[in-house]
């Protein structure tokens, strides 16, 4: 399976962004993950708050972890609060179990990674982190 | 109380996987948790997301270290979840309570360890944990 | 004080590649911390060890909180480890107490964040960091 | 760039242990773990201490996450004992640098995981990890 590239990476989140700006969302960061739930890339725009790190990058990660969007997880959340905290717990306190935690998937439908977007609505991440991840060449499952 | 080994671990591993090729899961992962909690084998399949092992082994973690397989612990979150969640501070935040997380008992019913699995829906993952308990010649408590 | 902004915070990237690419050093990650400690953009080059971001997040992170590049947090270290080991206790585990790890100045001398580089020697991931950061028009002290 | 398969993973495990025995080693833990750090595969032969996973994975994700062998960390331990600790912090407190860490590369030299080895001399699981690599048609950096 190939790896999501640099290149690649900067190509989502530069896209992401530009979806972002507009549709006038508030500001944004944009964090992409590889497969084994490592930062490739990151960006966090003028004006986000200094914690949009950590939320965009546990949406990512929850979900290539779980192999399991953040749409899934939330609704899983809203099932079972009791699975998803504990989820949290053995992987190290970094899910953010919302959409805005989008798959990125290869032509045969294999999980390459993850894009993770936070600072307005999480539809609106979600929506974001899809453009960035189509832009890129490459299938969102959000 | 005989331990279980590592010859007997291979064994549950393998035919909980053979049990979910056949049933047609997802890709799955499999934990072999000792009497004191700690992992004698695992493996995970080509295919399954990177954090299995977090959620397999922590549905075994749970079971061996309250005696209680992972239906029970689910009974008790829904009743008590702040049981559930106080007991997985305690324990280090590694509980994963939910049905998959199934006892090795011996012929007196004592506990040898538990096995976790983790991959498809939590019963078919009991399912999957329990046909590698018994082709070890071993009881399960799911 | 002016904030670093996202666009210089590529830039300082951009160049500290260049520079590294340039050089022919091995496959970098480069991050770049507001005034707060707080990530404002990150890029692993294809290549790099996936634990990179966490190696050149610490360097930059122990120089803006402590105020102190890489190279005077390294002499500390040499003269009282302890000093060094109980300091990364109170910041949460995540100094890197090495060169690589660049206080980004404003024309007042004040600090406006940092630029931490992990990749190939520590010297030579200084060089790209003060390189990235003097190429986006401001000061360096590594 | 090619993973590991759980197939490849078992063989490097069975012939790393075969080598132990071989060589009369003290009982063993192997631990197998992909190019983000995440562990595939793990087995412990009766008689080895509980917490030979720990000290197994810890030798196999330090090198996976900063692309360093065991062999070469020691070294780095040596001379920075105060780098080694903090990247430990850095990385969530698993590395373990000393040898019995072992790249695994491909033949075009990319890291596609390591293997760690804990039960007998650092020498000896080094060893033991570079037979069951190779054993599987890859190349070991230890």
């Amino acid at each position: 399976m190939a790896e999501i590239s640099l290149r690649r990476a900067r190509t989502m989140i530069r896209k992401a962004l530009e979806h972002a700006r507009g549709a006038e969302f508030k500001p944004m960061a944009v964090a992409v993950l590889d497969s084994g739930g490592n930062l490739i890339a990151f960006e966090r725009e003028d004006g986000a708050s200094p914690g949009r790190y950590e939320i965009a990058r546990g949406k990512a990660y929850g979900a290539v972890m779980l192999g399991m969007p953040g749409s899934a997880q939330m609704a899983r959340a809203e099932a079972q609060a009791y699975f998803v905290a504990c989820a949290n717990g053995a992987l190290g306190g970094g899910m953010i179990p919302v959409p805005g935690g989008v798959l990125v998937k290869d032509s045969k439908g294999r999980t390459m990674g993850a894009v993770g977007v936070s600072g307005d609505a999480s539809e609106n991440d979600a929506a974001a982190a899809k453009a960035g991840i189509e832009a890129a060449g490459l299938s969102a499952e959000d």
